[in-house]
């Protein structure tokens, strides 16, 4: 056997980070890789992770450390793709993608990729299954009897070109080096790398191709970030990065102190992003939903249009109805419900002044609808329904909250989840009459 | 199989110290004990070490961390050996340990170990092998034909109470903890851990049980602390944690810019040793070994006693050739010679006014003295004999250096080693009418 000789030294690497020294290009380019290739090993990755949570890297560095994870896979090519009913010489067709950093009853993916593709751009959304308390795309379609999250890239090309709009799971071949260094930093505390959640979203998006990226990054107890700061230098990273290779990037900041909706689930959340194509459903939702395909469309340079129009005459509908068809859904088949219900009531009449996301995040979890292990199944009737929303006015007695189970043993552990999870000022209060709800959206970058 | 329910959880240990918290005990014992069984994998240590690297632990913590290494394993007991002589009544005997942070040419335990027994404290010093520039003790007494480092627990006890000094391998049955997390740290540059290295250390000397302990703490190029402030913090966490521990602890720090004496190598070590049993030998090598013995003795309780008369007049000889012969040595075989040697002359005549340490221990490894894998074989004979010491006067062309080796091809590469790593003053400038030698000893601690 050939040693092939190693331009660099892990321990080497490691020591630079460890002693506040910027990494070269050459040392990151060798580093992820030769971790991809096995070379250098787990434990040595995990310090240097370490290293980097704790002493930081600069930006080029970032942007150099995402290239190279992109660099460890393929890349995407939507150049192809024509605008409808085009010739050949028409310009290809602009894509644009969203990302959330994740929150509990974050279903917007679902309406806003076919809202987004009424307008000619196309939308390829490469999504994830849940872990933990917040949900996962493709667990929250898979409600739908016989919607694939698997398809072929061809498949994935050929949709985007008829429909325009695709959700479904990204393949393995986007950024490996990546998807070793998550597993690995899971188990290690190293996380809550800012620089390495920048460049593990935005490898994937990167190496993905599309033009245009709009991001969500969530704030609150429900997100992981719990503050604004952490949350606005996290954004502030990823756009750097999304404009440093050339994709026009851009961030919302908003709050994930409280569930978006009324829905923290599976196939309650199909239902409620349903009620939003047709033009109804949650203010919050269709805010979010709404101005989210605003910054998509200004990206892909789509101007003059109001986005909330095509949700309430039913074209975003259509898209929606076709694109779900088109991975073997049945739009218009019902969904499961729940076996087992609880209801938990207003403990007393006045106004709801807060709903916890992290709670409703937990107890959904708990009920079923996410998984507690990687490639565990998940209930898809599972969920927490909200009656109320901070800010609402509420009866003692009233629902508040509805809990959805097949497996009613775990209401307990839900009910525990929710404990000081919300709270009611009685009516008349200061606490009460001075209320008002936080705002959903509280900055944009980029 | 039962899973058996964890009381901690690794990610949190890791959390906590990268957040800047103190461990509790609880997670320390766990942690340690946890890693020893493999239920903490290497790559979460390896995340822990860098946080403790960079985070630091408080003195309580650091003592925790090394008593939780300690109970990873077994732990002598000397308190059964008896002043010889002595009838059951009497009390036991006192035992009086050294450890060196390693340099070049540090052959002192050789000569100190039977010097400090005559005079009734039993001397355990159980030793390494050497990795690396600075040499290791037992590499050192392999050179003499027939010794053996293996000994037993009982024969090493029947040599304490017989000779009174005993050299031997540390068995694997000390802190099994610190052997493990040792190799970890070697390869995921989390070595420099004043915490971990002050742990490590004194986790293997406390398990030994010895009753007094003198550090000698090195600084300079061809010592692991480089500078005085970390040698000094060194020395100051191991006296700290031995004497919390209830062994009598103090530290001599001392220079490691210049090698030790005059030789680098194995068998020239141990005739430079023998020349100081004799009565002879460069006077830093006396110095420093009548200095520690100095120490241990009054750690020992012994008192009124000049150890430079032991070695003058012959008794630390005698102790040396029971102590060699007991091991299966020939004290008077002669030992290997090198079949090629290389000398360096001085480039002209003046005052040596450096000899850098880690030069001349590159070198000494280079040409076959040390190893650069663990397990590799040394060579008895290689090394580097030196003919000046700074502060002496050299004539242009006398020799400087002697390089030995059996494998002259290294001597092109330990040249290398040496280039830039000495330097003659010229005769009557004010570089050589001013120079005067650093001091070999610069403090004491506790």
């Amino acid at each position: 056997m050939t040693r092939t000789a190693e331009p660099f030294d892990a321990i080497e690497v490691i020591r630079a980070k460890r002693d506040r020294q910027r990494l070269t290009d050459g040392q990151i380019d060798w580093v992820v890789d030769a971790y991809t290739r096995g070379v250098v090993a787990d434990e040595q990755m995990s310090a240097l992770s370490m290293a980097i949570l704790l002493n930081g890297m600069e930006r080029a560095e970032i942007a150099r450390w995402t290239h190279a994870m992109i660099a460890s896979g393929e890349r995407m090519d939507f150049s192809a793709l024509r605008q409808a009913g085009a010739g050949h010489d028409a310009g290809p067709k602009p894509t644009a993608d969203k990302h959330s950093t994740g929150g509990v009853g974050d279903k917007i993916t679902l309406p806003l990729a076919p809202l987004v593709a009424v307008y000619g751009v196309a939308v390829p959304q490469l999504s994830g299954r849940g872990l933990g308390h917040t949900g996962g795309t493709l667990d929250k379609l898979e409600a739908i009897p016989g919607w694939r999250a698997d398809l072929s890239n061809a498949a994935m090309m050929d949709q985007l070109s008829d429909i325009g709009a695709v959700i479904c799971a990204a393949g393995s071949g986007l950024a490996p080096a990546d998807k070793k260094l998550y597993a690995l930093r899971d188990v290690t505390g190293t996380v809550e790398a800012i620089e390495l959640i920048a460049s593990s979203i935005m490898s994937k998006k990167i190496a993905e191709g599309t033009g245009t990226l709009v991001l969500d990054v969530k704030c609150g107890s429900g997100a992981f970030m719990k503050t604004e700061p952490m949350a606005r230098e996290l954004a502030r990273t990823m756009v750097d990065l999304g404009q440093d290779a050339g994709v026009n990037t851009s961030a919302l900041l908003t709050d994930m102190d409280t569930p978006l909706g009324l829905t923290a689930g599976n196939a309650i959340e199909v239902a409620e992003s349903v009620e939003v194509l047709a033009g109804g459903g949650p203010a919050d939702v269709v805010q979010l939903t709404v101005e989210l395909a605003r910054a998509m469309l200004a990206g892909a340079g789509v101007s003059g249009v109001d986005p909330a129009e095509a949700l309430a005459d039913g074209r975003a509908m259509d898209v929606w109805r076709r694109m779900i068809s088109a991975q073997g859904g049945d739009p218009d088949a019902p969904m499961a419900s729940a076996r087992e219900s609880h209801v938990v009531t207003a403990p007393e009449s006045g106004v709801l002044t807060r709903l916890d996301a992290m709670a409703v995040g937990l107890a959904a979890w708990r009920l079923g609808a996410g998984r507690t292990r990687k490639d565990a199944p998940v209930q898809a009737a599972a969920g927490v329904r909200m009656h109320a929303k901070p800010g609402d006015a509420v009866q003692a007695g009233q629902p508040l909250l509805t809990l959805l189970t097949d497996t009613p043993e775990q209401f307990e552990r839900a009910l525990g989840a929710l404990e000081g999870g919300y709270e009611v000022a009685a009516a008349g209060t200061a606490a009460a009459e001075g209320f008002s709800p936080k705002p959903l959206i509280f900055d944009r970058i980029g």
